[in-house]
């Protein structure tokens, strides 16, 4: 009775919905830039206030974090609902239709910075919250609430924020709708991502170019000795050499198995969106390289002289700027240095520079998690049909802090259209989706409630001890 | 009697060689921007005619060549002398301490673009043929005059101009003054140059760049397909693995390779102006790399992105700018056939796309052919000290016409000095350098005569027929 009622204040409130997000999207809140963010952070705080959430503005030694909570039993179910108030820079300007921070409807989309990554996806759980506040007599679970500031900056400060309010944020499942959904417009379920670990190998020949005609014979060429240092480290199947790389991999489990034969493929549509006249390989294959297999990327490489004509230079110096995606339970500490053991064996004339932005773990939760199918079902009955389960995503997300400093299993349900441009230009969010995402949210807190309540949900053991 | 009064001729003229010079260094001919070259060449041709050598424009598809001759006995010995009287473009003009084209006199040396690089020494040639007509009954040999027009733009014109006018320009040796004494000012002759083959080779993996996060195991990435392709093609050691690569190596001799060891070599010098603290070899071992073997160099790498920050991408693309320098008589079409192959047999993946400019082929006079002692002691007779013998100099010059298109050895004399700054901003030439050229050219002619009158200089066979 209650949910229903749920559901229609949703419906009938739409419009006044829209208006939140539009004026949400119109703040710039710019991490890379430091602009405006913590005016966000202030506005956003307000307005879980204004709603009957409790909240604040949590200071970090980076960008403020917004907290609130809606506590109805202490030692009742918790969902933790993640996300992000900041945005990525608009730039290049002349390439958006409307101007990025002045939010626009068109062809049932809002256009604007932020509209889908990530305002428009953090509104549907605070709205959703609030519908349950305003419709029935709150949420039928305790709801905490993290929105971070700096997500678009490599979240330097969440793992510290998170340690330091460990005990406060205890939670038995983190919630995070982040990116998009299946093209088709189908939900998705993403249960982790891979991790990220970006270095700069430098060869140094001599300190100066040559003259590769009075040279050429007796000055080392820094880029022949990346090349050759590359052909040991990954084979051309995109195999990694390194010693004991793959020692930690976690083993894909039969359920993950079974998923990656569920997940949609088709080898020309796919090859087309990458580039390719299509993909030699099946789908189960394509979708474990991606999401469950570690991968040893060059992402740039520059030696000598590249411009009109040519230049006949043997190099000073060659530089391989490479990102390394790793897979549950590789760290990036551990393959950082088996990475730099295997350089210093095979060429220590070879330097390895740890870039220090944008190193992520990685993180999965099993997806024979109990709270994995109590969230597909509710996303089912809000939406019409069952959501795709990823066992991971192929890219990087800060979600590693929830196991590993909050003790929490994390759960992905993205609500943007699969189109919806974030980081580029002309970023929307659908508002169809906004509103399905608010019908999801609420849906969800019933569905994780009824399931704790039948005792079929794991619970946090209390290591914040105090606040359970 | 005669070369005694040659030599005071030219004593006795110091300041008019000069006058002309500047007034030859003061006339722009950059062939890169075509700009001057054809009116440089008719001052050439003029200023010959005034000396009594019979001169001429001959006009080519590109820039013209100036000829000239003076044929005392049609069946005598005959010497070409070839240089160029074009110049590198003088940019950047800022680093220059006086106009490039306005010829200046400072501490010695005439400061101006083309001083070294090659007016002067074209001209020592000429003033040494002058003094010969002015101050005894001419030149004891017959000289020929090939002065072209475009030699820094790679000679494109030079083989088939040679191959046209065969009959015309048969000569017994070919002489060659260009580049550089030894830095410690002792006189040089070189007997060859390495060839060079300029190639690209592309990768291309998807036709767009794609993210390392999504696609990253499934995308092709070319800089990986291209480092292991590099590694089938040399070894770390520098070897080149081609199939057939040293085929056509022509061997080292014993005079080659004693001539080796009697070369200038100091391993911390040496690495210091390369920029290494030393060097890892043996005299022999280093010159014999420079001089008489091949190597693969790649002067350039590009792809991805490679600018502040980073980008988690997998480059669409990858170029990999090669010069293999080549030695006597490897070719470089057959260099060129060979290395397709072993690409299309390793990777077709992969493009190799030929770079027509600066291809030039090796080259090598026998160090025991008798001109070379001939010369050597006439160089030693004006200079006082014998000539450093180099089998060859590692860079590469268009020397392959004279053997393959005229049927003639060469023999290469610098006069310039080692620090001329030929191609660099504040171009030079010694002026004792510059005088001393004119009495070895003066000297080198008497010494061939005699030594063909000895009968114990090698004759060019009759190709060209009708003129001998």
């Amino acid at each position: 009775m209650s949910l229903e009622g749920v559901h229609r204040y949703i419906d009938e409130h739409r419009s006044e919905a829209l208006d939140i997000l539009r004026d949400l999207v119109a703040r710039p809140s710019i991490s890379a830039q430091d602009k405006g963010v913590k005016e966000c952070a202030a506005h956003l705080a307000a307005l879980l206030g204004r709603f009957g959430i409790a909240a604040e503005v949590v200071p970090t030694p980076t960008q403020p974090i917004v907290y609130g909570e809606i506590i109805r039993d202490p030692g009742g179910y918790t969902l933790l609902c993640y996300g992000h108030y900041d945005v990525q820079p608009p730039e290049p300007l002349d390439l958006w239709q409307t101007p990025p921070f002045e939010p626009t409807i068109r062809d049932g989309r809002l256009f604007g910075r932020g509209a889908g990554d990530n305002k428009g996806q953090l509104l549907a759980h605070v709205l959703a919250a609030r519908a349950w506040l305003e419709a029935a007599d709150g949420p039928p679970i305790n709801l905490k609430f993290v929105f971070e500031g700096e997500e678009e900056s490599g979240s330097p400060s969440l793992g510290a924020f998170v340690r330091e309010h460990r005990a406060r944020l205890a939670a038995d499942l983190v919630y995070i709708s982040d990116g998009g959904l299946h093209p088709s417009g189908a939900p998705v379920i993403s249960l982790g991502n891979r991790g990220i670990l970006g270095i700069t190998l430098v060869a140094q020949g001599a300190d100066r170019d040559n003259h590769s005609g009075n040279k050429g014979g007796v000055a080392p060429n820094p880029v022949l000795i990346l090349a050759h240092l590359l052909a040991t480290i990954v084979d051309p199947s995109g195999r990694v050499l390194i010693d004991g790389f793959y020692d930690d991999v976690r083993p894909i489990g039969p359920t993950e198995q079974a998923l990656l034969a569920t997940l949609d493929y088709d080898p020309v549509a796919f090859g087309a969106t990458m580039g390719l006249p299509t993909l030699p390989m099946d789908g189960p294959t394509y979708w474990k390289r991606i999401m469950l297999e570690p991968y040893f990327n060059v992402n740039g490489f520059v030696s000598g002289y590249t411009g009109p004509g040519s230049k006949t230079i043997i190099p000073a110096r060659a530089e391989c700027r490479i990102d390394i995606r790793l897979v549950a339970d590789q760290t990036t500490r551990d393959i950082l240095h088996k990475l730099r053991r295997h350089v210093a064996t095979v060429d220590p004339r070879v330097q390895v520079l740890e870039r220090g932005f944008g190193t992520m773990e990685a993180s999965r939760t099993a997806p024979d998690h109990p709270a994995v199918r109590v969230v597909a079902q509710a996303i089912r009955a809000v939406r019409g049909t069952a959501p795709y389960i990823n066992p991971a995503s192929g890219g990087s997300l800060p979600n590693v802090v929830w196991p590993r400093d909050l003790g929490a299993d994390h759960i992905g349900v993205p609500y943007a259209n699969a189109d919806e441009n974030n980081h580029g230009p002309n970023e929307n969010l659908s508002l169809e989706r906004f509103y399905d995402g608010i019908h999801v949210s609420a849906q969800v807190f019933q569905a994780l409630a009824d399931a704790a309540a039948a005792g079929i949900l794991p619970r946090q053991r209390a290591r914040g001890g105090a606040s359970r």
